[in-house]
């Protein structure tokens, strides 16, 4: 029987500004990355999101990203190692106290935007991610693209590595995220995003751009709260997961 | 044989931009309290000072004050009572994580600024910020303005709580520091400071604006990195210290 | 004949950030208010408002605040005369260039927020608001709360002033706006916005919390985008302006 | 008789931190090139630097960057072109506003930091930026790296431009600048910086780290606020002048 993590990225508010989120998702998922403050998110903002997570029994991660509001961490940013080494530990932190005052427990880390990107590709950025999430709690587990750099940094420095694949973007042939500019990388509907969930659960087997099959680890799937018709896609996982004796439940504490 | 913790703000370095702070103070001093990056500090300048202090093994506070770097913390805010939980539940969370992973262990919190005074003044926004520490870590020490409405609500919350003192403050008659718009707010001669802390640490009393003699607890003394002779006056004070028997050596753990 | 002008507060979003707006509401509306980059609004998301606000011929303002944007300049600041002149020449003078440069001519200024309601009450500090104006271009309209302390400053130093009255909000008998956190602060129903709007254009009247009725002129109405029923009031609202031979339209140039 | 321009970069302060900066440089050049808030800045400081020039009678200049304070404006941010036109539309537009409304008129622009030389290298970037200066008032004087793509684009749209040459800079062989991060890219002595400035202005050439000489057309000549001995280097220039029959004095109004 297969086991499945359904996670989604929360927190984002800022102060009195809003991006799209509704917290009716917290009863379809298994696991929530709650954005730390630099690219996104304030402290009263990131409190309200951990309180709900831990009454829905939710795994809470931290979801550090570039220290760039403006650009919601989306951009590259040339920051040093030490730079990158610097905010993840803050952003780890931070998320790290403030759950265990809450009554939790903080289950993992996964990267925000263009760092989730550039550690996947960059053996010595992921290192200096690694470094910092280790530092603050070597039981912290690394959510991390399936596939990618980081996961085999991760696992060598010794976390507990889960790889995370998605439903609604279209991969290149090396395993990579097709571009978010790109035409197509963000796949609309909801028959192709369950039919590449189930290829990437069952089989461990994902379709890329240029129609090669590629295999890929899938511990965690990522959905998307601006989607739309999240919810609505969520419910017909659900039902899938039934149907194919797929146990949807988080991945458990290292 | 008195004893005397001699406290400075640092960290307050914010990318590129730089407060009056020199590192060469880590000497002098027996406690720091680091900017926590809503009112100054970011997480590059943060780890810097944190390593430099761990490195002369002086005490590490958090310093968390309102989300406001255009103000540099020192604007009222009307937050609410749980919005002011939060900020000081986010900072001082980071901090205790920083501090934790880079080999130390978080020593205290003092409040920055507004936060400072008004929880001096008002019980129950103090009260939000105790319980926000006491809640990453009951074992925290709280450096409160002397004599002020949260060092009472810190004991009732089962904190310890080292009672501030200012040399180069001037105090009204209620124990309240002169604000800084008031001319003669700011002692500027150098003799006028020792002779305050002088009086602070051995009799524990001050002169106040008014001429009048008031009682004040005084168990850490907080010195100003912008004041230009700050090193000078800290030379002048540790030979006081000699002469009169007084210990200089940093609160200890609760 | 009387005459209405319909204004709204518009360009709000900050980088991916989202306030409730939908520029569909351009078509119902006679003046817009552009958030200037402080509290709210960046470059990009202003000129997207300003030539979008071109194209439909709707009259121009600027709409500067504090330099808040975690409170979206609804706190209060303590500022001096002085940054409060600053920081309203500095956001008129963005807008002015911007608006010019876009091949249109900027109309008006409305303050927002704190700094409305600040302005509304306390003379000095309205003085420097209209002295800053008038510095950037002293042809501009000032769009101020009807019967407020900023009214009377600025057709002193010979601004054209538009008294601004709302339909959603409840007054004080004073003619000031109940603050938001009052329970009723508030009108939710259509009905009572519509009798409020009607009676506010056709008598110059509003009826205040206490029950008792005041005269307020009423140059400009302004509806809010965030009311989830904003676009069906407007269409009753110009229904009702043909039916009572009100002509809705724009506060002429000064 | 040659004739010389001096600017420098003023303006940076933010809030209440600082960059090292003194007024008293206004002395010794005759164009400053002011923060416009969003790389440093911010509407109280920039007022003052704009009165203190005025009062000075040194030109004023625009001095727009990316919206990146915490990285100083120094990092590259992949921004669309639109973004690029609107970040330099808003900047121009809140200085040219600022500086009229005070009493004088903006004089220039120049671009700063990563800007600065990605408008150097990138001709459709720089074309953005030259229609944005262009759309607020094409009688803006462009400040721009002597020989760099963006000066030829400049001419393209009409503009005037001062090609500008620094004398603590080294150089590469391609005529652009070597980066900070390269060990020998800024020089330190006084006695080098006096023989590049002399070299440049006399004979509009420049040494470069290959030791070839490069021809450069030095209209203006940027000196650096945060060089400890920059009053000293300014008087000396000051002197060379006036024994080599160098006039020092600002470029005219366009």
């Amino acid at each position: 029987m297969s086991r499945l993590d359904i996670n989604c990225d929360l927190g984002e508010a800022t102060g009195r500004f809003r991006m799209n989120e509704d917290l009716g998702i917290l009863k379809w998922i298994t696991s929530v990355n709650v954005a730390c403050g630099l690219h996104a998110g304030d402290p009263h903002n990131i409190r309200r999101i951990l309180e709900a997570s831990l009454q829905h029994g939710v795994m809470i991660g931290a979801h550090p990203g570039y220290p760039d509001a403006q650009g919601f961490g989306r951009r590259s940013m040339n920051l040093s190692l030490n730079e990158v080494y610097d905010i993840v530990l803050y952003q780890v932190s931070a998320l790290h106290g403030m759950t265990r005052a809450l009554g939790g427990r903080l289950h993992h880390v996964k990267l925000h935007g263009a760092l989730y990107n550039e550690a996947a590709e960059r053996p010595e950025l992921a290192e200096a991610v690694v470094r910092a999430i280790a530092d603050v709690d070597e039981e912290l587990t690394l959510y991390a693209l399936s596939g990618s750099a980081i996961v085999h940094v991760g696992l060598e420095h010794g976390l507990v590595v889960a790889e995370e694949v998605f439903a609604d973007r279209a991969y290149l042939p090396n395993g990579r995220l097709a571009p978010r500019e790109l035409e197509g990388s963000v796949l609309i509907s909801k028959e192709e995003r369950m039919e590449q969930a189930s290829r990437l659960v069952l089989e461990q087997m994902v379709r890329t751009v240029d129609g090669s099959m590629l295999e890929l680890a899938a511990d965690t799937l990522c959905v998307h709260c601006e989607n739309a018709d999240v919810i609505p896609f969520l419910m017909d996982l659900h039902k899938w997961a039934k149907q194919n004796d797929v146990e949807i439940s988080a991945v458990p504490y290292a």
